[in-house]
């Protein structure tokens, strides 16, 4: 990469979790320039050497890539902002995620069409662990669709944002542990659904429980899948090695299974396998651990912009 | 209570976390005195006021009723000699668990048996949580067995007891979260596949899955019951409700699910219910909540004892 | 004591930190009764089986002691409803404990003045600890007035009360640590400067840093005493020793320095003292733990009232 | 930098936590190529991509640069192992920290000593702090020797290493906090001593009380300073940014004190100052900021290698 060739890029809503850790990556990328970022509150303050302007006033035509880390519901009209000033965009909120509008930046799955993209939905913290975790079996035929798949998530509480609400105190979740949005109620069911339905084909029951985790960054799932056929260890990572040969951003952890150690401050997905012992029919259990602010959220979006450059597509990155 | 009856009690292998929990709870008991307490690389120091003295050296035939907090392995030895000491024994060990020579202590389930009995096997801390939740289902023969009822669990390390591992040094577990045992291999799994199948009649599939958490103690399980019968959120209450109506150490945590804060340090299980939406078939998703040395460990071994001695139940405890 | 012959108290301002700790430890005193607890946001909302009501509400009359945990500033007012409608009150917040109306509730130095109070004040969390580490030194002249006393804290978050301020959101204090009110500007040195003066005859140099702690509660203060003629451990401890002798809610560690883990949960201060090698001049270092909601606040409060209303100090209480 | 040119480098002690974040940033870093590193127990096992190898086989003569993180008490011989096989060599254990045979690679203080250093001491995670934040007011005599400086410093748990000790467990350090190696103890007091008296000729008291903090990383030091002067904030503010103007790798925090949010995972020492009111004789405080597993060990480490080497001086690290 040439320096004096760095890509400007633009970031709405930098003053949240992931807008800091999408500054901390673009401020470091060696071919982007950040020439803009924006807040609301924290407008004026100095954030990786920028001072945050109003989002309002955001100089868009200066930018070639528009990253927006605007809340959901907000980001929308941004972003069309930001595409009717013919800017490439990558949008990390869930406005366009279901939309056929952008294309879903799942990037291992979407590589080529994300290559193409001018709008990039960024996929939400839950869904990237899941769908990854997911679609090589669904892509197979190896889910028993006639039993629920299930999963229990954790994630640390940056992935609520810095949103000022009693619940997230340090005095509420230290020492703490709870569900939330039990019974499939959350947000991000929808997305993990379609998402696998147009993916891999699956139209299957899906029981999806996030609970808050006391720690800063980090999402771990541990996904029952119902199996048609059984799966020994070997055999299950095999088809975990074959679909993901050569992907820089995913680990397969043989013979163990990962835990939030393996991907924190690292643009990483990790999966392990176990089968279930002592059951009648057959179940694979698969963990898949990410930072919820790299592969979840900022770093994916970065990888993305690589992608839709030409460039390498972890510079910038530590996978 | 006469302050000058009180009931002379010992414990063996003091110095562990759930040695140090129970001697606590002992030492302001109204209607008990610690006569001794063991342990055995702590011999020699002080526990609440007690010198620990070498469990071989045990003067069993001072107390009424002897406690163990030994090992798994180690505790059935020590036990088998209380017993022919004539001591009546809580046995906070699995060593006894599974066997027909004591009584399972799970409280609220077994209390007419408890009250008359000479060794009571104190059950492991994740059973007492998943068997709470799930025998009022199990009685009712609400349980769809064709389908598995999958337990995620998560527990404070605490639970892991005092042994010394790199696994469990702060800097390790700190920040992360991890599955372990995973695929049905816990020894757990036996002794609440055993008792489900006594006190429920039940003998489907279940999947249990223990994590590990970054807090010191607590456990909370997410258990996803398939139903034979759809179930609403107040009929789903109504029968937890029903089966403990007058239980002073269990809360039904009625329109919310129950998390770690509602029951550390005192000796209730919580339980709370909600009804899986979007599924074709029905589910129910219970959450149990335990402190895993208190009513998991040393405070149902209390509540034992007093069952034992036909005391009121909850006497020294905080429930 | 008598049930039937239970104290009635109140509580206003029940539903932060401070009160929650407060109620927990009034409905299972032996000797006290809630007959009203109040909030402002939170009242309608059940506390310890106990609807809270607006504090403007609370019937003073049917308490004989009340208790007020409302924020500084805001408790004045309703102290001096408290004593015209002619109660016993113990003010926690810090309106009254640099005034002549009320006694400074340190009971262990203040006892037989609290015993006979209409009004008491009760110390601050960082004060309490620092000034049972003081006075027995300032009282016996050997602080050596000419160089400074240095108090370096840290405490829990819950010191901080309930308040909803980013800076205590788990995702900013979770692995930070860091000082605040620096350069001798927090308002609880008045408080401490005053009450050595008062009952050490100090008049020295005095700086106080406090720093927030990633933990829950506690209080852990690190004491540098310029000494006026040198003192070995022996002869340190023994100050600590004489100066306390029979007092149950006080602990010398000897021979080790006291941490977190020896006051938390229970009213206890425990104070351990280490001499300074390799300096000229003879230095005394006291190390003072406490829980910021027991002996800091709601557990001093009853200490307290247990001493005005003459039963004995300790109960209800774990020391 | 020429790919084609990264110089070899090997690690001795790399499974430990600074020997794991050295082959982190040397794996990375673009111009040095890990040719081996070797551990104890955990030889075999794989670390970033290399095979850990015993320490007696280390190939020493394939490095051009060799880093120990090996123990203090076995670092030296190995150390001296590297030097005979005329290897350049970085010590992070403090064997030769006090030591003539070694330059001290304290960076900013010691740049064109390091640069031209056969073997190099890296300071301890303690003193670069504690060192940085005293020598530019020693150098200036801006410090009262006849009162003390006083320093509490508070680390995080990875500054005691891997080490299997029970008083490193999760279930000891979490929720606790509290003072070790007091009186003046500490082995890391006379490196600060004799540092402080070459580089600032200061030969006053001092008196550093280290605190075990639960976090994993990061180190805070509140630094005491009697002043011959008095300084207001922007005099004291003005004394640093002199001292350390255009250094990349030292942030003065201006109107504010740093929190170990400023420096974790960076290659940074962040300072900040506050004059203290309400005393006789005057006073500043700093405080001094790091990553005990960077800036305080193997960050440093690089930053000094890359001065040896006369390459950029933050090639390969965040600052």
């Amino acid at each position: 990469m040439n320096i004096n060739a760095r890509i400007p890029v633009g970031v709405l809503g930098a003053s949240g979790y992931v807008g800091q850790e999408l500054m901390g990556l673009l401020v470091r990328h060696p071919g982007a320039s950040v020439v803009f970022a924006t807040a609301e509150s924290a407008a004026g303050e100095v954030l990786e050497g920028h001072t945050l302007l109003k989002t309002d006033d955001a100089p868009l035509q200066r930018a070639e890539v528009v990253f927006s880390c605007l809340p959901h519901g907000v980001s929308g009209r941004y972003v069309r902002a930001a595409r009717a000033a013919g800017r490439r965009t990558v949008d990390l909120s869930a406005d366009f995620r279901l939309s056929d509008e952008a294309v879903y930046g799942l990037t291992e799955v979407a590589r080529p069409r994300v290559a193409g993209a001018e709008l990039v939905a960024n996929p939400g913290c839950y869904p990237t662990a899941a769908l990854l975790a997911l679609i090589p079996l669904a892509q197979r035929g190896l889910i028993d669709t006639s039993r629920e798949v299930i999963i229990d998530a954790a994630s640390g509480v940056t992935g609520a944002g810095r949103s000022l609400k009693r619940e997230y105190l340090f005095g509420e979740v230290a020492e703490d542990y709870r569900a939330y949005a039990a019974g499939n109620t959350h947000r991000h069911l929808p997305e993990v659904r379609a998402t696998l339905a147009r993916e891999g084909g699956f139209s299957g029951d899906l029981i999806f429980t996030p609970h808050l985790l006391p720690v800063k960054r980090g999402i771990l799932e541990t996904i029952h899948v119902p199996l048609a056929q059984p799966l020994d260890q070997a055999g299950a990572e095999g088809i975990f090695d074959a679909a993901y040969q050569g992907e820089p951003c995913i680990q397969i952890t043989r013979g163990r299974l990962p835990s939030l150690r393996d991907v924190v401050y690292r643009n990483r997905v990790a999966l392990g396998v176990v089968p279930v012992a002592n059951v009648q029919r057959p179940r694979l259990t698969v963990v898949a651990a990410i930072d919820n602010l790299v592969k979840g959220a900022a770093g994916q979006a970065v990888q993305n912009m690589n992608v839709m450059l030409g460039i390498p597509e972890t510079t910038g990155l530590v996978c």
